[in-house]
């Protein structure tokens, strides 16, 4: 059982207590003060859902003081949404990627590709659209600075939204904003068991997180934070922009013929 | 500190002492022994990797006795790969979904879309290529039979394999082979908060234990064997076959063009 009490375990815990947040709530310090009652510790990772980060941000829009420009009234008729939602869409997006029937998939102004660019409109008040945060990377700043300023060492974070995929089935938890560890653990260079050079080894530590969170957010949508123990983080300013693959490696993204 | 030590925490922990596996090992008694010795317990899930799977069910190829085909050996021109490798590859795909320089995302006979077609060469003897299992799910049954008869009641299995993917650098565990519970936890109808309907919230569950199992086995390729406990399953006969997209409903795989 040596394993099981031991360094070895990967611990994760949702943190409770937090109230429905709002804007302009000081969701960092809320976030510290959960923490620090929950035992959450100098090494441990917390994983935060964005949609708490965006509703304390303010980045909630409601649909009907959008005006909708004759673009998305184009995309309304093609997709089903209503116009105002694709309003919202195009201006969160950098381009789309894919469309077909009401799916979109969009590539945000941060990099990411998923559908809608991100917006959401469960979990938020009916008439009321909730968008990413303008910049992830700085949620997951603020958080770990009110994090390790409370608990007197460093605390990574994870900002999380929930992702399809392509090929497969099934949302996940990925991270969109990440601060004080690298999220991409590069082992390039380093030998397997056999004594082969790994070529191919990049770990998305970050994602392989944001995923266990899902475990728990996922059976409760108002589970908006998760402490991780038992983590082996690199320390770093950490980036969520690490994880995002440079379009002229992705053969995916753009208009690549397929093989 | 409710969450820590309660029946909210997600715990995995590395399953120590398998040894080394080899063609023709019993490793669903292996397995068994392991985790029954190392506390597992009915309710908890096992996350294997596929590698001691492909192993012990022989699914290594000396690559000097492949004998490459003209389709092989122009597609080992293209992409600077070992002709003998590219006949592989080609065996085991279904098609090969994109290619670029030396890259060769394939559809497997599984539907699985992954780079090679799952074949890998880092952690085997030099001259060696270990292949997917035939029939992943088929493998996490019998894995699962010989657990859930040693500890007296179920035991989730996954069978993991490690996966780029499209627009997210770095890699992730996947679910290849799932037994024993429902893969994907469908809560379409179901409410939120806000008392709205879900109406997206396909969970991935199975893909979420195996990325989280990613936090071990990244560091050390030589951990076969993930237990995780606090997992809230669903008894099911469960198959990976549920978290493959089909191609009908997916946008990426076909030669959709892009928006």
């Amino acid at each position: 059982m040596a394993g099981r009490g031991g360094q070895l375990t990967l611990r994760l815990w949702p943190l409770e207590g937090i109230p429905e947040v709002r804007r302009g709530d000081d969701l960092p310090q809320l976030l510290a003060r959960a923490a620090s009652e929950q035992g959450v510790e100098a090494g441990d990772v917390l994983i935060v859902a964005h949609k708490v980060v965006s509703k304390s941000e303010g980045r909630v829009v409601a649909l009907d003081e959008v005006e909708p420009g004759p673009a998305a009234r184009r995309l309304a008729d093609e997709t089903g949404k209503p116009p105002e939602l694709c309003e919202l869409i195009l201006a969160e997006s950098a381009r789309i990627v894919r469309r077909r029937g009401g799916t979109l998939i969009c590539e945000t102004h941060h990099g990411f590709v998923c559908a809608n660019a991100g917006i959401d409109r469960s979990n938020v008040v009916e008439g009321l659209a909730l968008l990413l945060p303008v910049d992830p990377d700085a949620s997951a700043r603020r958080i770990q600075a009110a994090l390790s300023a409370r608990l007197g060492g460093r605390v990574g974070v994870v900002v999380t939204d929930t992702h399809g995929r392509a090929f497969r089935r099934g949302l996940v938890n990925v991270a969109i904003g990440v601060a004080g560890f690298e999220p991409v653990i590069d082992r390039r260079g380093g030998r397997d068991r056999e004594g082969r050079i790994l070529v191919a080894t990049d770990q998305a530590l970050a994602d392989e997180l944001a995923a266990a969170s899902g475990v728990h957010m996922g059976k409760d949508s108002g589970t908006p934070a998760i402490a991780a123990r038992g983590v082996a983080t690199i320390p770093a300013p950490g980036t969520a922009r690490d994880l995002v693959r440079a379009p002229e490696h992705d053969l995916f993204r753009g208009d690549d013929a397929p093989a």
